[in-house]
């Protein structure tokens, strides 16, 4: 039984406050979200400090130790450009919960984040693209190849690559969402983790209505196999969606307090 | 393309209300539970009189012809076990926006529903058992080869059997859903239709669960390829789940108001 894993994707230097408090380094706006996010189903929390070129080390290490104290040692997902500031947060981050996630390698200039995973024990996201967005799921699968062949030569374990296939939003590439899916499949045929912005379906969508999809599309993408998503947990439905596809794949026994355990 | 159709399952003889409207002959409570579920994105609507074995032919007549004419020809699923009374109803159906639905034949006892919809030109739900509830998708898939056959034999277009997996309990048969899902999925492959009870995998749940398990069995059944299913559309999340999941398969066209159309 694997119940699927909510990364929460709210911590996240785009928006305002968050990249406020980022910069003065204010705990209670940071700590606020994390705990809503931790209260809606989170398992993983994304901490996503952007580029920070300039003092990304110093800001990861406070992110991962204000966060992980705070919560219990809630397991994160480093996420920035910025290598050295993904080293620094690990070089602090406490594996009592579970191992960190490098967020994220793809098949082109950042596939030396896997060589920074497999060095630090850590996880993977690995985004099957380099540059741009695949073609098809030839081009998806061929990254995929190439990045577990990376990681297991450098001593991974596949379970610790999680594949992204690279949610593409509906408004403009509508036509593309079946092969997403049909990608989602093909890692699990493998025996694959995978994972993925999937939030990014309904980017420009009328706000009131993109949860809906988001859903849909988290239902749909749990049927095929993804084990893992980067989501909002605090949108309207999430967690219940995520809790009755674990009932409903039998990953977890079915109790009639199932949405608030 | 082709959208997912929502069979309204409301007009059914086990409420009590419906059961006096229709001993009553009283339009009422029929007609506005026929508009509240053609509101919420019902292509059909069930009619469910029971055994009905009594006066069967003349309560489906009435039925019929009350719903029809009062909702410009909305197409309707003839459901009882009285054949008499489903012939009864073809006679009176007005076939304008789409063939009557025999609710149901089966491999067993009521095979013989097959043969009335080859003669009536209708479509036929063809559930996939014989006696109970069939052990795996070897049973399924041969009581679905024996009633396509028979189908086939009397000249019936295989797209108007829609197979029916038999959705299972989850409280009782968690072990199953995952099988359910898989008999799905090996109709689709045959390029086959599909339908089926799909709110019995909430029965027995605490009753403001069941629409969040619902919606989660639907859109992972919808992945799998269902094409149709006899559910409650005015149940929360009902309709907005089937026209994302439209959306995400390119089954149909987004617009930022696809779930107003």
């Amino acid at each position: 039984m694997a119940k699927f894993i909510i990364i929460g994707e709210r911590i996240h230097c785009i928006s305002k406050s968050m990249r406020e408090a980022m910069a003065k380094r204010d705990p209670e706006p940071i700590l606020k979200l994390a705990k809503a996010q931790i209260d809606a189903g989170a398992a993983y929390i994304d901490v996503n400090i952007g580029p920070a070129e300039k003092d990304g080390e110093d800001l990861m290490k406070w992110a991962v130790q204000l966060i992980q104290s705070n919560f219990d040692n809630v397991p994160l997902c480093l996420d920035t450009a910025n290598r050295k500031a993904i080293e620094a947060g690990i070089s602090v981050y406490n594996r009592a919960k579970g191992k960190p996630i490098v967020n994220s390698a793809d098949a082109g200039d950042r596939i030396e984040n896997i060589d920074l995973a497999a060095a630090n024990e850590a996880i993977c996201i690995a985004l099957c693209s380099k540059a741009g967005i695949p073609a098809d799921n030839d081009e998806r699968m061929q990254y995929c190849q190439e990045m577990l062949e990376r990681g297991l030569m450098q001593g991974m374990e596949a379970e610790d690559l999680w594949f992204d296939p690279l949610f593409l939003v509906i408004k403009g590439m509508q036509d593309k969402q079946v092969e997403v899916l049909e990608a989602i499949k093909l890692f699990s045929e493998m025996g694959l983790n995978s994972t993925g912005g999937l939030s990014n379906v309904s980017n420009g969508m009328p706000k009131d209505i993109r949860h809906i999809v988001n859903n849909a599309m988290l239902a749909m993408s749990i049927q095929c196999g993804l084990t893992s998503a980067i989501v909002n947990p605090c949108e309207p439905g999430i967690k219940e969606t995520v809790r009755s596809c674990d009932i409903i794949k039998n990953e977890t026994l079915y109790a009639d307090s199932f949405l608030e355990i």
